[in-house]
């Protein structure tokens, strides 16, 4: 990782820890810092610290907004964890696991609505604009996370638009959100401000492709996760949704197979059909997106170094 | 009821029925939908227009509004009907009943996300103020329902104040904050908004308590509602706590018996120790309070002749 970008990681965490939720009583507040603290790459309050120093903006307009986008993204967590019925989560038991269901889902509230007194806390520029822009990802986020449970029902017909529209609005508009929030708190031209949105995404998408790829076909020493964890859950993937288009039956008859035992015959299969190559070419043509907006970016004269640097790492193109 | 109540009650409908949520996927949207059409009193957009009134303001600016505390008042409902384990609202399935809890958890989500794009919309006076009331009364009635979780824990030790205080924050500051923010959507002397608030506040309290009085004491005939339900139920109310502090042997042996025999022998009880006048008189005692602030309000030049009428109305005063 490079030197800068855990520079700006390190002052999102400073700000974190100057800034707890404080307040009564302790079953709503602790859990609403607990999972603040559990940790993760911290990507989101990033890509706003990111954006604002492309534009040349002031860190100390851009650390409320990486607070708030990272405040949100952990108020979906916790209510996600529910509705997935999650244990665990980065090795840590959930907040409806250590407290109950009726505590995570008023917490997750609590975080929600802190998200909106930060923002009418924030004196930097485009207030306005990033609250819009907020609220619309807001929104979208929740429906992409109903579109990931209507299509979990094992009934549902997934096509494989549907299923790269609801990953977009899932995680990807977050991510763009994001870095658009970061740049406008830098008060810089807003006419700029959807490359950067843009940018992002696409990062996300192919972020999110590459991860579905290691997830069936990644080297376990490498990945540090089990092989096969979307294959044994059955999930509706890119990877599945490909598989059923291309041979339905074959498909069904494999994860009519019971837990670990149809994880390989189903890598097989999908290696067979393609399906391995297919997925890599499509975070390809993400990534390659996400250059064409990279490279309006240095033409409009941003300091993009760090949002390469920012790709490299998570697609795993570090050199 | 008072014929300009009903018309406000009315304008709010007509403005509800002209402002559905629109969006997809439909699981996400029907049941944000399907809640706000359940009915009840609509106290709170009431409460939000007669304040706008009071001040002379322009309807116009009240409305979004009033729509924006009951959509929060209906995102509350949602999520207190999952903690709850409450089937019915109003006669009709509860949305995690009719759909499922994790859709309930999504679209309580969404609504308390749309209270906010409501007031991004709204451009009429006091636009800070009326946000700032706004996320400070979400956060008190988060904290007041957790308490209320809290509390219902059998091993739970609760105070006379330490409950009066969580139907505060559980309901009564928003009531407050209704009358408080359509106050201020007149564009009128913010100096007087707190007291509209307390004054919306001891109502609410006052209701509260009567509401109490008429479950455990109320003639069935007249209240509609089957004698006995928070007896039935246990719960920590005023009556509850009370007779705890002045006989807390009797008490418990009381509320060991099983099901509906011990309503009757609880009520008895309760009349021997007084607490049917106890809990009229403290219904009183905010009443009273609420009535200071109503010619407080009335010597600062307001029209407070609705607050009166609603006033009449919720406490069954009406002549």
């Amino acid at each position: 990782m490079n030197a800068t970008i855990r520079q700006l990681q390190d002052s999102y965490l400073t700000y974190l820890g100057q800034n707890p939720f404080i307040g009564s009583p302790k079953n709503l507040y602790d859990p609403m810092n607990y999972i603040l603290s559990l940790g993760g790459k911290r990507i989101r309050p990033l890509l706003v610290l990111i954006g604002n120093q492309a534009a040349k903006g002031d860190a100390n307009d851009a650390l409320p907004i990486s607070h708030l986008v990272e405040v949100f993204h952990n108020f979906s967590l916790v209510h996600d964890d529910i509705m997935d019925r999650a244990d665990i989560r980065r090795g840590q038991p959930t907040v409806h696991v250590k407290w109950d269901m009726p505590t995570a889902i008023l917490s997750g509230d609590n975080l929600l609505v802190k998200t909106f007194q930060i923002w009418s806390q924030y004196k930097g520029p485009h207030q306005n604009e990033i609250l819009n822009d907020y609220i619309r990802v807001a929104t979208e986020v929740c429906e992409g996370q109903q579109k990931d449970m209507d299509f979990s029902n094992p009934n549902a017909i997934v096509t494989e638009s549907a299923y790269l529209d609801m990953i977009k609005q899932k995680t990807a508009v977050l991510l763009g959100a994001a870095l658009k929030m970061g740049f406008l708190s830098a008060g810089a031209n807003p006419q700029h401000a959807d490359t950067f949105y843009d940018f992002a995404l696409q990062m996300g998408m192919s972020f999110q492709m590459m991860d579905d790829y290691l997830d069936s076909f990644g080297d376990e020493s490498k990945t540090g996760k089990k092989q096969g964890g979307d294959i044994l859950e059955g999930k509706n993937t890119w990877l599945k949704i490909k598989s059923l288009e291309l041979d339905p039956e074959k498909t069904k008859v494999l994860f009519d197979t019971n837990g670990d035992n149809r994880i390989q015959p189903v890598v097989n299969f999908w290696k067979e059909l393609g399906l391995d190559k297919g997925i890599q070419e499509l975070a390809q043509r993400y990534y390659q997106k996400s250059l064409i907006d990279l490279n309006q970016l240095e033409q409009w004269g941003y300091d993009t170094k760090l949002l390469n640097d920012l790709s490299e790492w998570l697609l795993g193109r570090e050199k």
